[in-house]
């Protein structure tokens, strides 16, 4: 049976005990409650993230995962049914709380694992100010960077939201809530500036901001998500899954031998 | 099969179809992540409440649940590993966003469900705002309000935190989670000016704030956890869940007749 | 002649002198400044926590009282002209400036004694904040609480704003501001989940805030204020100033206890 | 029989009765809770500046005057006794909710009226941002500035805190809290850049704060208090009332004929 | 050839060895990006400053000048094309982290020379909170307060903005940026309580904020900027260079003979 | 003759000419005040993206320079002597009333033009927020992004801070601040998940913070500044000033299109 991971399954003995025996380490998962199309949950971006990180904390020691942040921010699908959006000063207040709690308890490495693009920069700039107010790591993953190569094979022009890639993955984490009978193909009209790639926009000489979902498309989705498979999505979350443990490893070194001097 | 009521479980096609036929309430579940004694998790609060609020909303109609908010305010608990506070300026922010996002889609009535004490006046605050900035009925609820009837067959002299009552509604909602054979039963001395049973702290005629619980107990029980049964917590589960349904019936004709005015 | 009290009126050197000899609480009196119907002045519930106050504090020792806090939170009364409100924000930046600089002269015992409803929540979250920025006591009193017994004894169906009780309490302590040619009756309709006592409010499963006086009643009064007397305001004054005396003696041998530990 | 003037000791009707007969301007007095000395009690700022506040509003028409605002900024007196000070922005906070709570009353210029010279610069920062918020006029108006003929009388060499004038004028206001048989005379000895008298402070290069009043006095006195005399502050409460109803009546006009064009 | 005085033009290593050789103070220049009339520039306030600034840093040692906080508060000059202005809080903070900085690195003695009258009371209350939070000396000093004699010699009847005084002054620090062919004479109707001289403004019984610049000017000048000359300005500016040194002389001073205590 | 670009040296006339004219656009440049190793001063980011944005500015139609923003978030950088570093909420308030301003003024697209990548995520978030309080576009441009190719020619392994890129352009920028003399090469030993390059960073799975550069360099340069020469950085900044203007180009079209709709 798999080690208990989960903080918040955990009592207060237990997440003791394991601090104790060396564990140094808690993944905060951020995700969103947000538009995922006709096919996919609200709840896709947080699922996803979730599954990663726990997936990731049972394959390595040393680790521990808290109760996803599940609301982010959602500015450009607000427009969609059931949408939340949060103040960008409410989620870095949040993120440092939650942070400040956790050093407490002795934590030495807290890790924000992303799966919602739309929370980067506010989690960048809750991390600037937690590494002057407290003396731990703090390192923030957005979960596209993690399945980089798998990603390589997904056959859509287009990789965004509600796509190929994120029903893959959901696939995997949610497949209970994912109807694929729904799931279309919206490419929108390309705009100025803008290319509707992971890929492309991290080269883009230019932030725009993203566009208002509903100004470019009717379902939500923008990319292919017919073409979606659960192998694709068990090799997508397995890349990110290894990688993670594989960088956290690192991570925990590092700490160890930047406290050890 | 029950009705889909978690609203980040469905799709915005889904929810924005609610809406239209006639929806008009969220559920926002308030919880906690603290310490809850040797057998009960720290997920304890969050899991209680949200049971209540999904099987409430699968019993009526009109009523979607939002992601629980599962971090609170718990600095008494915070010397205890894994619990976390938040200020109460980031809950508050936190709740005024959620509920502004839900009024931006039509709901009409935000229901603040709260399953954790130590919230409490921090809920009410917020509350106090949003009913300013918003036309929105913004209802607070206290769980432990909603079952004050089968709370009246516990045997325990005291009940306070992850006590008889508390571990017999967990054995309803996580009794996976729930280690019987770490219950403990435990009576911290009296206080002055603070009894420990929400009784007499509602009839108490000075607030003090909640005791540093390391500083009055060993486990983290206030009470006596031994004497909790399933059958005990599914007497004041399913009273909380009745008494949620007639009062959210209550609350949405109240707010249609308002709106009719 | 009663000792100087009003911590104000004293002198630095007195207030010292004072702290050197014992003294080691400070009453806080909170009230508003908001319609009280047609026969009481806006000050009311400021002039009657004020009283209270100052009584209590002459007929113990060790405890002073700082000028009162006479603005709060009254949205609800601000359709009535004169009313102020303020921002629960503000509210709880004053009352933490105030608690500080008295923790700093060495006051132990931080008492907010409330006289106004609709300050509740704010002040209590003002506390929990102050109890972990400070080592002091923080205590918040309601004054209604302080007069259980006396009121028991009122004949009005219903006891909310400007009525029987707080008539009779104002002609204790302003008789000067009372006019009780204009005092009125005024019983508001049944509110869904709503009840316009104190004791119902208290036991109420649902808080929906307070409704909009001005929807709800022409006058100002919600209950019976004709029938308000100065005897039963000296009753209940008089209880209040006994029951504060007897909880502050209890509360400072608490915090000696505390610190003696 | 003088006018009713105190907004808060009048009802609502009277208030609203006023305001729709003329009455356009209400007076927010500041003061503080801060030594001033041996011979004066902590309230001296605001019980004078409140004696003419009321006066002034007694004296001419359409003026009413609102609570004090009794807590201001006072860190340079903090090392005496019971005195109090407030943040900046807290005090900032509470003059915007009040002067936006009376301007939705109807009133058209907000006088703050104020008599402690270290909320000067703040005072100044709210008013800078309650104009862009309102179309009401906002005043400021600080009470020595309101006397300057009659300080031009008084013999004492410097004149600045809990002095001849301060004192003088405390023995028309407030003369049972004043206790002449304590009153002394200590003069600080010169500061670079710093000179103990409004005239020369406003005539200043360079503003460097005011300095720890305990570092330089031993009573908390800088100036002659023995110099005090009861008709020296008649004098100079009387040119200041004076001179403030001619100011008022001027903004008055001023703002009738702003709203006219 | 000039000592480098420029902060931000040195490295680190120049900055690091002026301090260990005897610097102590740094001059932080605040000025405006507002409408200065047809012939002066908006950065016309910013540059003024900051020549003063550096002509006495070069005049004098130990003296270094941070790049010039160039936006200030200008809300009564918004209507102009150009204009920038910012909230008050916002100044607040940024001059509190500046300030934050250098005292970080040693300087004993920040000086905030303001050439905006604009910024005047919100640096004053950066002021009050930066000396209780840091140990250093916090000078606030207003340019017109350098000049007082050389501005006597000027022949306007009024000396307010972009007008004799101020266009005299340009024409030393940017005279390729003054059009003299455009400089006009505007002289708004006298307002009620308000007079356009700064020294008629400070004798002012009441504060009633700037007036729309818009409201009464046509172009932006009110004064007479077609009396300037680059000779007038050579004196205003070589007096407030002249005084500012010796101010600063001074305050260096006094601030070592206050550590040496 | 160029024609003028910098906002701050027109009069106000002169940018109303411009926006009726069709100029809608405004450069915010975003620098710093950090240590830029032993031969570059601490202005050396502001210097370089001012350079850019102005000639940008004059080689295009419709567009202003705004005052560069000097201050920017440098904590990584304050243990080198003259370092300033801003709370990353403050910069976002500054750049929201700026852009505010420019909004008001009637632009449409306000182009922050970051030359620091510390500014990078709070620029973004400033962004965010204003993208919804305002209906303009709100672009982020990082200036290494504007000078890729150019960028590939530099022949250092590492170009991080003070080093071969950032001298040569600095020799453009601003050559009589720059003392080839003192440049050196320093490269920090690897860390465990960071490496010293833009490209690796921007490829990194994890992001940890930029590392305080005091711990890994002594002179502050990481990188080899010996190798920068001005041809270099004309070509570097030649390309950046090419780029730009083609994106400003686009970015208008966009925005006019987008008006059209």
């Amino acid at each position: 049976m798999a080690r208990k991971v989960k903080l918040a399954e955990m009592t207060w003995v237990e997440v003791k005990a394991a601090l104790e025996s060396g564990t140094d380490t808690v993944i905060v998962p951020l995700g969103s409650v947000e538009q995922h199309s006709r096919h996919l949950p609200l709840i896709t971006d947080s699922a996803n993230v979730e599954w990663i990180a726990v997936k990731a904390a049972e394959g390595t020691d040393g680790v521990l995962v808290a109760p996803t942040v599940v609301y982010g921010i959602s500015h450009n699908h607000i427009d969609f049914a059931g949408t939340v959006t949060l103040r960008t000063s409410t989620l870095i207040a949040l993120l440092k709380d939650i942070a400040h709690s956790f050093v407490k308890h002795g934590f030495r490495n807290i890790v924000f694992l992303n799966g919602h693009g739309g929370n980067n920069a506010t989690v960048a700039v809750a991390a600037i100010e937690l590494r002057e107010e407290t003396g731990a790591t703090i390192a923030n993953i957005y979960t596209p960077n993690l399945m980089r190569n798998s990603a390589k094979l997904l056959e859509s022009d287009i990789e965004w939201h509600a796509d190929e890639g994120e029903t893959s993955t959901a696939l995997v984490a949610i497949p209970e809530l994912v109807d694929m009978s729904k799931a279309v193909r919206e490419i929108p009209k390309p705009r100025p500036l803008f290319t509707f790639t992971e890929e492309a926009l991290s080269r883009s000489v230019v932030d725009l901001g993203l566009p208002k979902t509903r100004e470019i498309t009717t379902s939500g989705t923008i990319g292919d998500a017919t073409l979606a498979t659960r192998e694709k999505g068990e090799r997508m979350m397995g890349e990110a899954v290894e990688t993670l443990i594989s960088v956290i490893a690192e991570l925990r070194e590092a700490t160890k031998a930047s406290s050890a001097r």
